[in-house]
């Protein structure tokens, strides 16, 4: 891994508690529990909200916004695009986890309208990546993938040239989450090793993440931001797996090492820049 | 128990995990996450959702369905009719849990549709099916439980009568929850004995039951369903009690103990047959 | 501690867990499941909902009922308003935490419309209970707070003034959560210490030291059921801190200690009446 990478990763994260900055979010109710939990033990703040004038207010008091896809409610016919609209307006970096992108009358027309301001970091995994470049009309190398309920059925391999693509549309990031990680800016790409075979026995690992991301978004560049949290994320991981005794203490160990990560840890994971 | 019961639950388990079966679900927002890590824990997928299209949506792809209605939002108008009605025209088995039964502008019109096309598993306490029987004007040798927010005033041997009559109603199975498990097609019964007075003390053990007998659903028959997800969850609740220090422990041991919970498991449950 | 205060508190919590007592929430998506669970480990019961037509029907069969401004949705136009009239005028004693304050077009003419028909007990962190007293023209010797998403920016100590006026108006009691909390029915007022700093580090501990509040409040003066609600959570703070690893070993080990509390236990947690 690059020095200047592991030093800006360490520098994001030393704000991110320094500051205890502050992400608010529009997101899923399934797992709003965990993302603010997960948000708060790595040392930012997290506030959630479902109406458009609320999540303009939060943005405002926010360093970064979060949203994600999972739970529509009628209200977010305007939420979703006004917020966007908000953000992009006011330079507010965003990320977009598209849970369920393929579903639904009011999620579907939101997520076409974000081609025009994008999210500075996109995180999703490898299906919902390629879905959302085929839906933008991106050149994904792939068929759109298909929809499995919120499972993925493509590798993250698969996902490379649509979150490549993603990437050079939107200016900023993309990561693609899976049993290795790959966080792109169009340009640099890196790999990203670790973590554990339990975080998909857990619902809401891939949220929760999401909102990690958007603290780090915050205080660091997109790409940054994005490797930082996946890494965070991927030790923290490891961390658990040698404690847990099945998903639900693994989930208590999880955020127990999102807490206990430190800058120095950044290095103990395997992070390896991918040529194209 | 009979063998062959045993069998069909060991094959529906291993079915739910090879194909890790999706039941998609409208749900309590107290208990979302719990719902779909108990899901998860299991050996299958989860996803809710809260608007008709998107229950709609979800359907098709999921093996099964779960509708809670415990926390109404305005949009359930549309939901809990149509997506019933949808579940009948294509055939889905879906799991009903009536929490708040007695109350509400919309849930009781819901709870009262569902007469004409009713869910292919009910799973709820025994007031609750004493509720349901008499809203549907069936026989159920009570008088209507008292509604005590969402906490049972019968026993589960007064609701006896009344979820074989629900099950003669709808062809289906009904569960009966509560210090034994009582489960009927309206011709076999079941008592099923097992679990821990903890299993109060925390929020969701009886909706996340209702998430698990759904996904039993998408591979078994109504009563064989009925009766692994009571074995499965009354085995977890045994093994957890045994490792807990007060309700939160006993929750993540029970969580790790679903997930653990093997085919031969099913034979160390206490479960008789009952002669009317 | 007063001889009489210890008794009162620990007549209120023979009772709350004897009567299993029921206080429904209108409440925070996010915090949902903690409320529930912390209401349980208490010893009482819980349910939640969102609409009017709900909230009415859950407070007839419920002891005390608890609202939280945290997540706002469109039905809470009704809601909040709708509910809290129907408390003043069936006499239901109430908890408010006014999560959010200082944002959005729903919430705030709701908090403002409270004025007219105040809560039983208010329990809010520093600056949110400054901010209150503001909103309602009483004289909080301070400036209203920052709005920090739900960060408190104030301490507890500048808050003092706000939390006599707010409850000289209501004719019920304030606490104001912090480091140490501070309880006052306008004439007596007592601060208590104890808890951990990982409380910080979890969320949802103000939101479900509401929903125990309100428990108390169903059985007990707003004096003694604020002062029993937070020695009971510090004593359970205090407790866990000494089992945790990190946050989310320490949120379960809390609840388990929530359940564990007993009468005698009151006497542990250091309690300081407080002259002006």
């Amino acid at each position: 891994m690059q020095k200047t990478l592991v030093n800006q990763m360490a520098e994001a994260l030393e704000a991110l508690r320094r500051e205890k900055v502050l992400a608010g979010s529009v997101t899923n109710t399934v797992t709003m529990d965990f993302v603010a939990n997960a948000q708060l033990a790595a040392g930012g703040a997290a506030a959630m909200v479902f109406m458009a004038d609320e999540a303009i207010g939060l943005a405002q008091v926010s360093r970064a916004f979060y949203i994600n896809t999972g739970t529509i409610l009628p209200c977010y016919e305007e939420t979703l695009p006004q917020s966007a609209a908000f953000f992009h307006k006011q330079a507010i970096p965003w990320v977009l986890d598209p849970v369920g992108i393929g579903m639904g009358a009011i999620r579907m027309p939101a997520l076409e309208a974000y081609r025009a301001h994008p999210p500075t970091i996109l995180r999703a995994n490898a299906s919902e990546v390629i879905a959302l470049a085929n839906l933008w009309g991106l050149d994904s190398g792939q068929e759109a993938g298909r929809l499995l309920g919120v499972e993925s059925g493509d590798s993250v391999d698969q996902a490379g040239a649509a979150a490549r693509a993603l990437a050079h549309h939107s200016g900023g990031a993309v990561m693609v989450s899976g049993e290795k990680d790959f966080v792109t800016d169009g340009e640099s790409s890196f790999e990203i090793f670790g973590g554990s075979p339990l975080m998909e026995k857990v619902t809401g690992f891939g949220c929760s993440l999401g909102g990690v991301t958007a603290l780090y978004a915050g205080v660091a560049s997109p790409l940054v931001a994005a490797c930082a949290a996946a890494i965070h994320y991927k030790w923290a991981g490891s961390q658990a797996q040698n404690l847990a005794k099945g998903p639900a203490s693994f989930k208590v160990a999880f955020l127990d090492a999102l807490d206990r990560f430190e800058a120095k840890n950044f290095s103990d994971v395997e992070c390896k820049e991918k040529e194209r």
